[in-house]
């Protein structure tokens, strides 16, 4: 197997200034991230590029647990940050080996040349999810040898699949004080905007019970099916609340995504599942969530079997729990936060916004750590066979940052 | 492959007399029929020992179609009557070869033994379903050498599996003259009752459509799930009714049998099918059936893709017709029917019902024969495990056909 070597020549003279990036050593250091194949389960080889990287830098401390790769710096400062960013990609779609695409190349989005004119673009799976976030992220390991506050630089595995492999989930179960702060970013795409935190997930099916018979004596039976409208029936009573949490809005849903039931074209059908998926702002904790929905004292848990709700949107059927992830609160109101959101307003003239899917914030939020979204990249083109990074974001986050912890 | 041969050795002489059926000889014919193995798809042994035994007797003309076997008299009568059976059975369940239990026994069920003290029963797969007719059809072919009208016996093969296979299917299609006559007897176990007629049934997909889109963001989709509720509480609505016909009562029934919808637990579902199943009574075609259902100029049909419900129960909904069997009258106003009610009254007591399931029946009424099941053995037994069927059946439907066409 090839190793890759990422290029720290560039840090060789310590004059690097953290408030004056340079666009060619980060634009450099995105191309050579992308070029290294991580596609999930194939991390390996990148997280070894990363390790021997931050190991050539006197101020940090580097820990590594699996092919996730931790640096710290130890300064005693009174606060301490965490910029986290996944190393693994979706699939390639025909979109691997990366490339630079010039500005005024066809191949360049509309979309990507309006918002970017006159700028390169760095074409290729990972650039907006989150390899350009990434090379920021190392820039700054380089170049803030004096930080205002320490800093955790998170470099992890397995984000893109099932939440048991989640790397950072494995560090937290492990060696949760690595993951010791007061704030952390997650480099996801966000344009360089504050995504904060983030809505909450609950799937379950509401099952119904019947019996049994054959079609042509139905009298003999009790369709399950036919009980399943009234689930439905609720569900399109339900009117989704839109939630204010730290002056941001949280839209949230409830929805059925799966049905099935019956067991034959001539069968009265016995049992009947609506598969349902909740996703609930951070003004609530699961506990609360789940009130909402089975009532306060319906012990439904997850791998419990089924429970019967006793209030609720659901009251009167039996719930199984499929799935559970907390919410997590923007946590915009710290100090640190308040900080770095006027530096995103000075920069972009943005203000924050409520991250509506499920993202790793909720695991710092778990560990009472508060996180928001910042990254380089439009998100609308995560996981996107033409994913396009224009380079412009790099500068852009690396200059907020900078500015942030410089 | 071993090949057996029906014992025609009480019929030698010519003096067994329609009026007076010989219990020791009908049982030995059940046991014989029993005793070989002929679950769907494996008739062809069976069907081959039914020709041999048909061909010994001078008064019938024999014919055959795959697995059919076809004898009828021609002796210019006014009248025709055909008695069919078919020759398969369902899979066997631990229920081959066949026994005889003798009064007492433990093996016996006690609904049986309660119905027929004192008698030996026929233990094993195909006594009710349906053998045990099929003895008493070959016993009257064999002793009816002078009926009162003429008679048409068919021994089919492929009626426990899907409609394209079954052999009274392909016979009418192949050779409908082998089918004329003016009434039917199908042998499908009434306990000797005769069941008139029967409900239609059609089945047919009630689709809805959406828009997909991420759970997180259900308001960029369109939920096709939720819209099933709609159809959902139309079923509920719906009240089925009961039709009098020829002076029977046929109980209708519109369920869903079969739901899906989904394509991922995280995904607002774009499509939802409800697999709906109407048994109408005889007093509509299928036409009229459809026209209650989708409105009247509603051209829905058989393989013709979705078409929305014009009017009726799903109007406004998209319709896929997945499968249609027209009902069947049951014919009791014919002159020949009306003696055979007669004889069965008096015999059993009991006056003619209605079938409810699909039977056979319908495709003689389609053939224009108007057709009635009359057969050994308890229905209720028909496929279990434990199918039971007490001598004592095979004497009085022996007797009554006898009676009635001696």
């Amino acid at each position: 197997m090839s190793t890759i070597d990422i290029d720290a020549s560039a840090f060789q003279s310590s004059g690097a200034d953290p408030r004056k990036p340079d666009a060619q050593v980060l634009n450099s250091l995105a191309m050579q991230l992308c070029a290294c194949y991580s596609v999930s389960d194939s991390e390996k080889e990148l997280a070894d590029a990363v390790e021997r990287f931050l190991k050539r830098f006197g101020h940090l401390e580097v820990m590594r647990q699996g092919d996730t790769v931790i640096a710290r710096t130890n300064m005693g400062r009174a606060t301490r940050v965490i910029l986290a960013g996944h190393l693994d990609t979706v699939p390639v779609i025909d979109n691997f080996p990366p490339a630079w695409l010039e500005p005024g190349d066809a191949t360049i989005r509309e979309d990507v040349a309006a918002a970017h004119p006159g700028e390169r673009v760095l074409w290729g799976r990972g650039g907006v999810d989150m390899k350009g976030s990434d090379a920021v992220f190392l820039w700054l390991a380089a170049v803030l040898t004096q930080p205002a506050c320490d800093i955790t630089y998170v470099f992890y595995d397995h984000e893109e699949v099932s939440a048991d492999k989640n790397g950072l989930g494995k560090v937290a179960a492990a060696h949760p004080q690595w993951l010791d702060g007061d704030f952390a970013v997650i480099g996801e795409p966000t344009g360089c905007g504050i995504e904060g935190g983030c809505n909450g997930t609950m799937r379950f099916d509401v099952v119904t019970h019947g019996v049994a018979a054959h079609s042509a004596r139905a009298w003999m039976g009790d369709n399950a099916i036919h009980k399943a409208g009234e689930v439905l029936d609720r569900l399109n009573a339900y009117e989704p609340a839109t939630v204010e949490v730290d002056g941001l809005e949280y839209r949230e849903g409830l929805n059925a995504t799966l049905i099935s039931g019956g067991k034959g074209t001539n069968v009265i059908p016995d049992e009947c599942r609506v598969h349902v998926n909740y996703r609930f702002a951070p003004d609530k904790s699961i506990a609360q969530a789940k009130a909402l929905m089975f009532g306060a004292d319906c012990p439904v848990k997850l791998d419990g079997g089924e429970c019967q709700a006793t209030g609720g949107v659901f009251e009167g059927f039996d719930i199984e729990m499929k799935d559970e992830s907390p919410s997590a609160r923007p946590g915009l109101t710290d100090l640190q936060a308040s900080k770095l959101v006027r530096f995103v307003k000075e920069r972009t003239g943005r203000d924050p916004v409520a991250k509506l899917g499920w993202t790793d914030v909720a695991r710092f939020s778990a560990l009472g750590v508060p996180a928001v979204n910042l990254g380089a990249g439009d998100p609308l083109l995560a996981h996107k066979a033409d994913e396009q990074l224009a380079e412009g974001d790099l500068v852009l986050m690396a200059q907020i940052l900078g500015d942030w912890l410089g």
